[in-house]
């Protein structure tokens, strides 16, 4: 019965597919023979171009495979939509300047100012509510499931998919401090799945588990592609998320998919936004010559190991904050009565502390936080005098008539990092790699304007002198802290692909590695963090990299006295299993205690509902009335049939509520 | 019987372990104690250090773990052994050149020329020969074989480490046309290898498998980063080449060691080579602004797409030259008898046709290979009329009183092209790596400098006009010529960062891109076909990502007549059995015909010698002589006996000889 193949169902399956490819292959013929019909009417020049280019193409079919434009076109659509977001963030914070600029007394000013963004908040959180809650939140957790092999119902239908695309630009739109990356990757794998589905329909092809897989894979690669135009950091960080192997063939459909990705991005970015020319997002003009000094890799590490422990704080922070909402009852109850309250409370209370006249002008809140990016990178010492008009301008965006930069950069740091935390419990798309991504950059920026005062002729080595770029420190920052929270390594590449210079990247590698080993001694990773917050099944990690792994056995926690079940198992048996074996939920069945052959297993409520079907109430008033009649039938056994069957009748009840207390 | 855990086993290697555990444990004791008496010499304050740094060593190696030291000293040593034979070979070079320019007429200068490279060649290929044959040839195909789980005897050993250092040297001293990836990749494998097991010796850990394989992808990203400075590329390159599935735990090690490798590497570099600071190896300097225009992209694809074409080609003739050699019988007992001669004769080829005086004028032969690349990535353009005077030295070394330089740059290529192959044959330690990186700058340089003399103003878009930088062809060649050779995509990476600019990270992925689809279309990888010529044992790849590749069923190449054994077998049944499989090494075992459950199987040479044991003529003469024995103790039955005897003898013979005629 087991081990042996058995032909017929493979046959089945195999004919069936048969039979569709000759449908379909009948289909194709009938259109190309009317194809053919309708070609007579045009000129021969035209039409032999048109064969050759029909050769060409199916050339390209076959070779090249349909899974090739698949990925190009997955790729060019989630680019399109990614750039038609940013257009739409940029025109709603036009907007709001727009009107703030148009108010004359402050306390217009302040309306002006929270107005859109509360409004766009609430009708995101609103919109999301009723379309699809699946759209909440970031995606990566669920993504990492997703790959994992747990199939999450309704999280890459279209409904979300429109949810998360227009709550995500709303949200980002009322400048938020949250990011797209997770988005935009949860939305390339709703594309993914949306297109893989209309192929099996189109194609005829069947639906793959495995081929489905795949794509959502690389469209994770081009999720973050997209996102900041850096497709090796895609592919690497859709490397890292997937799961604890990673299959080759994906590597490379997420490059290919990626690469047209990041083109389009970037060719966007050039057609509608007037660049001279293809560039990276943040680029960044530092010196060829002597970036830094070997010496100053001390300072990229302690940066590394104090973003370590900033990122282990971020993700405990982070998950105390959710569980004290969640385990305060009465709050609880007060903010389910009316959905609007929370995503009101909080993005007004942002918004306030953001607002310039007050507390916003010490965190830089005139600028976006591409501009506040971009600043920050900047190529030259905030804290020397000798400043252009230009470099001016950009410095008094940080710093106050009150403040200095330090306090500044050291309040924005500060608040970025708590409205962050708050952030991310808005019921809308969010995601929160930007904000710590710029957490980050300030961070460094503070850390390089501390040593440039300190050293101001820079840190001197034989004869060189080089000056300190704390443009550098940001970026290093700015790698280091998104490492310290989500343990990742590809923000390296990313950071390199997104400021267009590689100049930093053993610094960057340094401070990385550093912050990297600090976190995961102390912390999980905020995707992990969230994982666990939501309870979502999830795969854990193989045990880290030491040797005392080695030392565990199979035999440590495997289970040795299994319960099973096999054909000649008595009722008393099953009925001591079911007892002692309460939180089993499935059981396994072999077919004989010798052998130990495993069969298959039954659940639980499968077995009780077998035996009910046996011994329940039902049967037992079967049985009952069949008696009955029986000694109806035969008046001379009445007595002694009432009483045996009084006492059946007490053994069952027993036997079925023991299984009922289970 | 099956089916069962056995737990005496599991518990027998546990106690095992736990004893040389615990032997450790009292010899760490008492070192200890010897240790704390010795200290009493000592003063106080030294002795409370002491005990500081003992309580930050032990904090830092729990939680570390051994492993993360273990890959710390491994990327450093790589990176001592890689600096130093670049150091040595500069040397070697420095002398030729020497030599060179003390001889006065052409004839002396070409002994000069020639001597030092033939007499280092042969030199490199007598002490592999004698020390150890594996460390001849590249050593990445034999790494991918390895790591897909085969064990290559003697592969990894001590004495291949010499020799392939050594020999490696001596032939990059020699101007050889090879490269040191992949030998580098190979003396990093050893070096992880020797190092686990010294720590395994030292540290009473048992040997473990996994362990194993995973410092062994480590060690390939190490051998990369250190090659080139290129630690992101490494950890990628790492991940084409292990295997179908990459577990995601070698990521995070791979990248460990290979940034402490890539850190060492260029910080050698920085305090004996007097560099100013820590650059990439190959730093170019475009300029910050316009590097391209999104026009030139196609060139930059038609670059890719005939790269790929090329690939394809030069994989295709180092198959065909290499199985060439092979064939012709009597060439190989002529190269036999000694085995000097075929080194002595290519290398003499190779040395003439670079001879400076020669034929070298035309391919820039003057130059060394780091040379070579550096002014094929240089920032300007070769064709025009005002040079200044640095500029007009480094094109005159690209070309001669009677060729211009795109004639030279055309010789360059094709000469390199085929030496490469030859060389490539040497029987010494060689990559390909480098000279075909070499040939695709060369051919991009071509093409960037016919495109600037068709296009002098650049290519015009709008009000913008960028210039064409010739050298940003050549990077993209220089990418895409490798990835059709080898199909790996990590290239895009390796160059951002042996180069420290990524300014043309989208050409170059365009391009790599193109390659490779044509070159997989057209040819396997140079790897993959260098182990089709050496029948190493692999694992082939999974099916190409085509939706074809689903339509395959198991059913399509199961074996479904299966011949078993089981023991109710007929002697009839088995003779059948080994008649019919003739060309079966091993013969499944199964409990019963209808259960089909496999116990095991048999080789065909147990099997046989089991029946011969039985059936056998030692066996038959047994028999005969106990049949005698008893025969001649009743008389009487003499007769039948013999008759008897004398047909059970011819039965036996014959189904012996039928087994043995199989």
């Amino acid at each position: 019965m087991y081990g042996r193949y058995i032909r017929t169902l493979a046959e089945e399956a195999k004919e069936e597919a048969k039979r569709a490819k000759q449908v379909d292959k009948l289909r194709r013929k009938e259109e190309r023979q009317r194809a053919k019909e309708l070609r007579a009417y045009r000129g021969r020049c035209l039409s032999r171009l048109d064969s050759l280019f029909g050769w060409f193409w199916r050339l390209i079919i076959t070779k090249l495979g349909e899974d090739g434009i698949f990925l190009a076109v997955l790729g060019i659509l989630v680019a399109v939509i990614s750039f038609a977001q940013d257009y739409v963030v940029v025109q709603l914070n036009l907007a709001r300047i727009y009107l703030y600029d148009l108010a004359y007394d402050p306390t217009s000013k302040y309306f002006a100012w929270i107005s859109v963004p509360v409004l766009l908040v609430l009708f995101s959180s609103g919109f999301v509510h009723l379309v699809a809650p699946q759209a909440i939140g970031s995606g990566i957790p669920e993504m990492k499931t997703i790959l994992r092999g747990v199939i999450l119902k309704e999280y890459l239908s279209f409904r979300t998919f429109v949810a998360k695309c227009i709550g995500l630009t709303a949200t980002l739109g009322a400048g938020m401090p949250v990011g797209k990356e997770g988005p935009l990757v949860h939305i390339a794998s709703i594309v993914a799945t949306l297109m893989s589905k209309l192929v099996t329909s189109l194609d005829g092809i069947y639906e793959n588990e495995s081929r489905k897989t795949e794509m959502l894979a690389a469209a994770c690669a081009v999720g973050v592609s997209c996102c900041f135009g850096a497709p090796i950091g895609g592919v690497l960080f859709s490397i890292e998320v997937t799961s604890v192997f990673f299959a080759i063939r994906n590597y490379w459909r997420g490059f290919f998919s990626a690469v047209f990705g990041a083109l389009t991005f970037r060719l966007l970015a050039y057609w509608y936004e007037n660049h001279e020319t293809i560039t990276a997002i943040f680029k960044t003009n530092f010196p060829q010559e002597l970036p830094y000094d070997p010496q100053e890799l001390v300072i990229y590490a302690l940066i590394g190991v104090t973003s370590g422990l900033f990122g282990a704080a971020f993700v405990f922070c982070h998950r105390k904050y959710v569980l004290f909402m969640r385990k305060s009852k009465r709050l609880n109850r007060f903010l389910q009565k009316n959905r609007f309250i929370y995503p009101f409370v909080i993005s007004l209370a942002i918004t306030s502390i953001y607002f310039p006249l007050g507390t916003g002008q010490f965190v830089a809140s005139r600028l976006t936080t591409r501009q506040q990016i971009r600043t920050l990178f900047s190529n030259f010492t905030w804290g020397t005098e000798n400043l252009t008009a230009s470099e001016e301008m950009i410095v008094n965006e940080w710093r106050s008539d009150y403040s200095s930069i330090y306090f500044n950069l050291a309040t924005f740091i500060v608040t970025t990092f708590f409205l962050t935390i708050a952030a991310s419990t808005l019921p809308v798309p969010s995601g929160s790699l930007i904000p710590i991504f710029k957490m980050g950059a300030g961070y460094g920026r503070l850390v390089g304007e501390v040593v440039a005062l300190w050293f101001p002729e820079g840190i001197r080595v034989g004869s060189y002198v080089s000056q300190i770029l704390p443009g550098g420190y940001s970026i290093v920052g700015a790698a280091a802290f998104p490492a310290g929270v989500t343990h990742s390594i590809s923000i390296c590449v990313v950071i390199s692909e997104m400021t267009g210079q590689i100049k930093h990247i053993i610094p960057v590698m340094v401070a990385v590695l550093a912050a990297n080993v600090v976190a995961r001694l102390l912390q999980p990773s905020l995707y992990e963090s969230i994982i666990m917050i939501k309870k979502l099944p999830y795969l854990p990690d193989i045990l880290p990299s030491r040797t005392q792994a080695y030392l565990v056995y199979v035999e440590d926690f495997m289970v040795r006295d299994v319960k099973y079940i096999w054909k000649g198992i008595t009722f008393k048996e099953l009925r001591d299993l079911l007892k002692e074996g309460a939180k089993i939920r499935a059981f396994p069945i072999v077919d004989s205690p010798n052998n130990m052959i495993l069969l298959g297993s039954i659940q639980r409520w499968e077995l009780l509902k077998v035996l009910d079907l046996h011994i329940g109430r039902e049967r037992r008033l079967q049985v009952a009335a069949q008696w009955q009649e029986e000694a109806r039938s035969s008046h001379n056994r009445r007595l002694f049939k009432g009483i045996f069957l009084s006492q059946i009748h007490i053994l069952f009840q027993e036997a079925h509520l023991e299984f009922k207390a289970d």
